[in-house]
């Protein structure tokens, strides 16, 4: 701590727009900007409404796929809360989006493999997938754990479900490191399936929980082979499925998937500000993604960091603070497929606004333990010591337990503005409870915990205050 | 880091026994015991079996009070999983523990106040209440936030049903101060209540959640004045009768409790330990507390940190690691309403073995951020510098965000062992749901998360496999 004292006393020394603000009641002696913190962290506690939103944003909507009616009252509902909570500006900044539903049917069954009746399986087309041709598709299965593994199966993948059923590497301490090590299976099987002469890719839900719940998310297709429908499975019919197949039964699945791609719709990014004192024309940006997938309800995907951010620009004006630089809540529209409302943002602003830091909460709204700051390269060419100059802040997160500043972070809706050369920050909340619920009618209100969920929202409002008082 | 290096390389050539094992594979210049723990991590992830127990020991046992036939029942499953995981020695330490059971009726209405009928609220006996006396009880309410409060209304608390009220303040940031704050109420309302005048005790459950569920809790009586009814009413009817008092309503509330206390029955705490290669006469515990309130399943409180305990001493023998000092699982009985399972095994240990660190997980089974050292004034004369010396090993937790070992901690059952002189440490997790599901209907397995448990597991296999081949 001393040598971080000592660092902003030079500073302090060098350049006064770096000295701590007096207004704030900050002594130069203590630790700058602690007294702040610990306003902010105690309003949240005690008299957040992060929580009240998002029971709200998760009750009257619910879902709210790109594209869908939901989605549409969840903007109007999101502006509407901005307003009320008096921002300077508040608008929305439209575009268009994709289109994609679920339709009326998803099913697939066991078809019987002896006196028994057929099984039912949970499963759920993938985001983006094509129905199943004719209403009905029936065929036997392969499983697969690398699509190396496809490949060297040569003619006998064809006409077959590929069964995609590499799980996340639950010895991983990190569980989005588990994720990215399974996940192009959902993204790609399609891909390989049908590259292979398969008809369909049935793939293990993205998750390390033993339940009986299937987990969407997004895949895609690509022009040079044929469309095949993608379904994600529970990871309890998974191991079903293992099970038969390791034991050596011929099994064969019929499946009814009735979505499909509907015409783009116009909806748009929410956004409202606190404008700067005195430097209205830099920019600090706290956003999250109003969309979801259209299982569960969203809440912590990304419910949470829609109200979080919200209450970040709240939380500050309710401290009374009045930040030199301009704090912006950004809720983008079309994280989950397609990512337009965070390729609008950075379109919009580039050339024309001085964007300082872009922070995103997109991990869930569990405890919140840190930052991660990217290390995309463009943004490490543009300044390397990124980590370290908002690691000197870590303190102000410490009486939270929220103060690891780490590098490896940032947010897909923000990653757009990092590829401008803005430094990109991810909320870091603790993470082993995420792919329990992620994509899945799991994912509600209830999962989610009051005091974690504020907590996080009085860490994204300390760093964008500190760093609209500050700079970087 | 660098000073922990430097330390550990000016020990090493102080003193033989104090290197770290060549036999573990760990090279002096690195870090001591990195790859142990890594193994040990690994290991409890991708294969633990805290999680697996958990689910037995709640779904077939259940909830477990101090002398059910649950808890006899919970005592020689966890004696069989001991043995069935190769412990070097298992056994069972009887003592007589106190048993109060809830009885078949506890329920409380507000009397009708106009045209309407009467309204049910949410109660449940706090554990020692005597029965309403008669059957059903029925007086008026008057509510209050202090004894102090409850004091100075002299006469106008007689004949009444006093109704404790002060929440737990959310403000603090760590749940178990605010916990402190309000905990009065519970175990010492009673006894205020009938010095007093007061026919019985409501309060306000412990916990900052709005939901109707009741959590009860210890409470106790005084010789000097009568045994009234004590019961805790959720924070759902709590503010049901705030509103209507605060408007100055008349209520009248009718309850029935049907609870009593038997005679004390003999029962035991399961211990099981690997016994030491070098000093076995030394001593670690590790442990939690077998039974539970009759709420719920006792899955966070406390069989999470029994199936912890048993899981450290087999992660421990899974790593292949041979300790130089005897590491021993102790699950102790009676910590709810009596501390008897703590007080008896310190007894006994008294002046015949040497501990040489006690550590407990009774504080749920969420995700571990690190340990509390106790600073028990019989154990800082002792050592002051305890936690400096357990936190020289901080790194081998940072790689689970668990390294944070602090002043501030220990564990009740260990505690009778800390007034002898040993050094107390408890496990800490994330606190902030702990008290949505404490001793309630809501403490039940599906508030687990499997990662989150297992670990909690291995640090505590890290830390007393650390101790035992250090020393502290």
């Amino acid at each position: 701590m001393k040598n971080i004292l000592l660092l902003l006393l030079l500073l302090s020394l060098r350049s006064g727009p770096s000295l701590p603000a007096a207004p704030q009641g900050e002594a130069l002696s203590g630790k700058p900007y602690e007294d702040v913190a610990n306003t902010i962290i105690t309003g949240g506690l005690a008299t957040g409404r992060a929580y009240e939103m998002l029971s709200e944003l998760t009750g009257s909507m619910g879902a709210r796929p790109s594209g869908s009616p939901q989605a549409n009252r969840a903007i109007l509902w999101a502006r509407q809360k901005m307003f009320d909570m008096g921002f300077d500006s508040v608008w929305l900044e439209k575009l268009m989006v994709p289109h994609w539903v679920r339709g009326p049917v998803e099913e697939a069954y066991i078809e019987p493999m002896g006196a028994g009746g057929r099984i039912p399986l949970k499963i759920c087309a993938l985001g983006g997938s094509v129905a199943t041709p004719g209403g009905t598709l029936t065929a036997e299965v392969v499983e697969v754990r690398s699509f190396e593994e496809l490949r060297a199966m040569g003619e006998k993948a064809r006409g077959k479900i590929i069964f995609f059923n590499r799980p996340m590497d639950r010895a991983k301490i990190s569980p989005f490191e588990a994720y990215g090590g399974a996940v192009d299976q959902r993204g790609q099987g399609a891909v390989e399936a049908a590259k292979a002469g398969g008809v369909a890719a049935l793939v293990r839900s993205m998750t390390t929980r033993l339940d009986d719940v299937p987990h969407t998310g997004a895949m895609h297709y690509a022009d040079s082979v044929e469309n095949v429908p993608a379904a994600a499975v529970s990871t309890v019919g998974a191991r079903l499925l293992d099970s038969l197949l390791s034991a050596g039964k011929t099994v064969r699945i019929s499946m009814r998937l009735s979505c499909e791609t509907l015409p783009d719709v116009e909806q748009a990014n929410v956004i409202g500000e606190i404008r700067g004192s005195e430097f209205p024309g830099e920019v600090i940006v706290v956003g999250g993604h109003l969309d979801s997938w259209d299982k569960g309800t969203g809440a912590h995907d990304d419910g949470a960091g829609c109200v979080q951010s919200i209450e970040a620009l709240r939380l500050i004006r309710a401290a009374g603070l009045r930040p030199k630089r301009t704090i912006r809540a950004v809720l983008f529209i079309n994280e989950e497929n397609g990512l337009r409302g965070g390729v609008d943002y950075a379109s919009r602003v580039r050339g024309v606004e001085k964007h300082i830091l872009a922070i995103e909460s997109d991990a869930g709204g569990f405890a919140p333990r840190g930052f991660g700051v990217s290390t995309d390269p463009a943004i490490l060419a543009m300044d390397s010591a990124i980590v370290e100059k908002l690691a000197r802040w870590s303190y102000l997160f410490a009486p939270i337990d929220a103060d690891r500043i780490r590098a490896g972070g940032g947010g897909a809706d923000i990653s757009p503005l990092g590829r401008l050369g803005v430094p990109c920050v991810g909320l870091r909340p603790e993470a082993h409870r995420y792919f329990d619920y992620h994509h899945s009618d799991s994912d509600t209100f209830d999962k989610v915990n009051e005091r974690e969920l504020e907590l996080g929202a009085a860490a994204l409002a300390i760093l964008s205050y500190v760093i609209a008082q500050e700079g970087l």
